[in-house]
């Protein structure tokens, strides 16, 4: 059994992070003839025509709008993320990111996942937290600083867990409230400020289901960029069937046999499961067995 | 062998999430006389005087100041915390939140990490980040609402990974540069947007180190209330030996055997390990199997 890809990780750059604090580099990077610009049009990345790669742009190629700084590839050239418009006549199209990191389908989806959610935290926090006053952006693009308080905010990622209550055999799926019809997944939810991750898993499960659990098992993590996830799947035991659902989180939840999470799996179902983009198709591939 | 406890961790309040989105429920729990009241002074939880249990003042000793909901009790009888000054003639004393921390050593410290987390975040989030304006408390003290623009805010939950490079038989321990001499711990970083927990993992190592590792173990994870992290502990395997320590992150380094950790946790080495408060505590006493 190879191992499953999780959707958004492998990112093939080095990330460089020593650079970040050093504005000269940085701005020698940006000028080098090597730099190559990935231009995020409302979010969406650039794919080359025919939606097979990432479009790259040339530092003449791009609009105005902040770039924030991505890192090296293999080679050492230097790679940017640009928040703008692209000219209409680029042999490129905007695409929306949860589509193209299915499209891409390996490591190239870490570097959308990555400009998408350093950007769109820049979009959302111009001013400052502390006191209101505008901030500026610092180390290429990994920073904003507060000129009035001198506060420092920082990218935020939230810790969200996503998990798959079992027992005897039966696995425990729900369908939120603006869920497609018919689809069904992991319950998920953020964790909380004063709790450990194997306890956000436990309280979730009991909030939305109505269901004890224990043996919290992690198991894999992922990135999601909408708008700063990270996700960290896992399992764990229940102590019971009967569910209580909270139905402002939770429309309709069923237990399911690994025959049956297979046959979602495959499509071949009277539900669908998540797309292997998503880390729930990892859980519930995983706690099915693949055939 | 006992599984150790993990510092903050093992909260005995039930947080009753859906209280928090009615208003009426939590002025009437509020105002319930079980009701009981963990002030913070200045980001310091009181003690009762002794120092061997929190502090849970009446509705009638509590300061001014904004007051957030942490839960219900066994019992069922509401729980809050509160951002204030108390009277001087309390039978309590502001402690230290680490210290309070080590001194409970058990469930009642969670109350802690989510009372401080949450007060801090409400201290430094006073505005809009997306446009300036002042914001208003909402949910119980779990969500701020912009009157202006409609943003609505969530306190902040920082995901960082903490981990134990090994390799035949030795494990990698640092010294950040505003360590106290001789203490030494496990490597540790922020997790980035666009990256999963293992990657994280890896990049921080190299980074820090100038270590490549494969194989990243999840093991454990608690929350870190200084001002907001999830740790999140892990091992991973080195490919080498040689290191090349950014010394703005680490000014020491060194590879140790599991006797030589044994010998730290115990106080009987020239360097010393973390206190059991600290996740890095357990990794160490993990890796090296306690006697």
């Amino acid at each position: 059994m190879t191992r499953l890809h999780l959707g958004y990780t492998g990112a093939p750059l080095d990330k460089a992070d020593h650079m970040r604090r050093d504005a000269a580099a940085i701005q020698a990077a940006r000028m080098h003839p090597s730099a190559r610009f990935l231009i995020l049009d409302d979010l969406k990345p650039l794919m080359a025509e025919g939606g097979t790669d990432l479009f790259w742009a040339r530092r003449s190629e791009i609009p105005t709008g902040l770039a924030i700084f991505l890192g090296l590839n293999a080679d050492g050239e230097p790679r940017f993320a640009v928040d703008g418009k692209p000219d209409d006549d680029l042999p490129a199209r905007a695409t929306d990111a949860r589509a193209a990191g299915a499209l891409l389908a390996d490591g190239r989806a870490a570097i959308i996942a990555q400009a998408r959610s350093v950007l769109d935290w820049h979009r959302r926090h111009g001013f400052c937290a502390n006191c209101g006053a505008p901030t500026e952006v610092q180390k290429a693009g990994y920073s904003r600083l507060c000129g009035s308080c001198g506060a420092e905010h920082f990218p935020r990622v939230d810790p969200v867990v996503i998990m798959l209550a079992e027992k005897d055999g039966l696995a425990l799926v729900g369908r939120g409230p603006r869920f497609p019809a018919g689809f069904f997944s992991a319950l998920a939810g953020f964790v909380e400020p004063g709790e450990s991750l194997e306890e956000a898993v436990a309280r979730e499960l009991h909030e939305e289901a109505g269901i004890r659990v224990h043996g919290v098992r992690y198991g894999a993590s992922q990135p999601w960029p909408f708008p700063s996830s990270l996700m960290m799947g896992a399992f764990a035991t229940a102590e019971g069937f009967e569910l209580a659902l909270d139905e402002s989180e939770i429309a309709e939840a069923r237990w399911v046999s690994r025959e049956e999470v297979r046959a979602a799996l495959a499509g071949e179902a009277d539900w669908k499961a998540p797309p292997p983009l998503a880390i729930a198709h990892w859980l519930l591939a995983t706690w099915a067995g693949r055939p």
